[in-house]
């Protein structure tokens, strides 16, 4: 008996997002791995679930869906320890989401994509994602100083969030040499979440 | 008695958010005008309360700071109506909120600073924002279909996230004359939130 269906790309760091929190709560599901490169999002009986095309989509158990790799892992989160109890807290967390999806995702994923998977690197492109993705890293840098975690002294959505394309960085030409509490978060939540070791494969690992 | 200052430049839809969500349940606050491209939030006062260097900026009572419009947002409206109590509708409700930072902020606000603050339009990014906006709003259209409002049948900080720029989108170049449903929904949000009419005016004026 599953609580739901996720339709998710394991190369997305957006649906390994509602995926980790499921299982760091220990939620039954149905994972359907469905490829956006290999052109299954767009195909008539994904289309059919979701019309915007796009993963992560989940299927609750009484058909009704949802979409946003932040809002499903939120809606699966709630009443748990992912989500600070503390109102302030809380804001933080939903500001660092917000932030993970503007700031963030926009040059981390997007330039680990054109590398790792386009072989896109040095174009005028390539340049700006790699200056707004150091000053992403520098700012996470910063606010790690001191902390073991992102929102008070737990693990959050925040980190899952932040981690799941973070870990991935140097496989978009992201040094994270000169990060060491970015470098060690990354560690304490894979830990955390039991998902091993992901970073400073080569590219080539995602060919 | 106020509860808090919120640091806003009123030419952008971001900072309107939360101080529409405040007004909406008449929570007193600051407004405390700060202008964008006048410098004022590079200024060394404004960087001491938010090293970001961004606004909005909510400065709470006891002097504690959130960034993020949407999270602001969130914050002040917790427990209200304007977020639904219902778990699905919530999670609705923070979709459109991720939805609307990624693929409607992104291009719909960009393109309009570009148009209507820095006189640009014509060059290849603008075609690009255009596309990308003339998407999403038609996105909305579909998605207001039979619908008063985005979530449930009232009004959400969906609703608020989403009309602050999409209001604006005409001076961005935008045309809703074909979107009939988005056209009624900004006039009912409009005067839902009592915040007059915005749309339609020529660039010059936001000059």
């Amino acid at each position: 008996m599953t609580n739901f269906t996720l339709y998710g790309d394991s190369i997305s760091g957006n649906c390994l997002k509602p995926k980790w929190t499921a299982e760091r709560l220990g939620m039954p599901f149905d994972w359907r791995e469905t490829s956006v490169v290999a052109g299954e999002t767009r195909k008539p009986e994904f289309l059919a679930l979701n019309p915007w095309g796009q993963v992560p989509l989940a299927v609750l158990a009484d058909g009704r869906t949802l979409t946003q790799s932040n809002a499903i892992m939120l809606y699966l989160a709630e009443g748990s320890a992912l989500i600070p109890a503390d109102a302030y807290e809380r804001a933080q967390m939903f500001a660092w989401l917000f932030w993970e999806q503007y700031s963030h995702e926009t040059c981390i994923a997007v330039r680990r994509f054109r590398v790792a998977f386009l072989n896109l690197k040095g174009d005028d492109t390539d340049r700006t994602l790699e200056t707004r993705g150091n000053t992403a890293l520098a700012h996470m840098e910063a606010s790690l100083a001191g902390r073991g975690y992102f929102v008070g002294d737990a693990l959050s959505c925040a980190d899952i969030a932040l981690v799941a394309y973070t870990r991935w960085a140097p496989d978009g030409g992201f040094d994270l040499g000169s990060l060491p509490n970015v470098r060690a978060w990354i560690a304490r939540v894979e830990n955390d979440l039991g998902i091993g070791t992901a970073g400073f494969q080569p590219a080539t690992s995602f060919g």
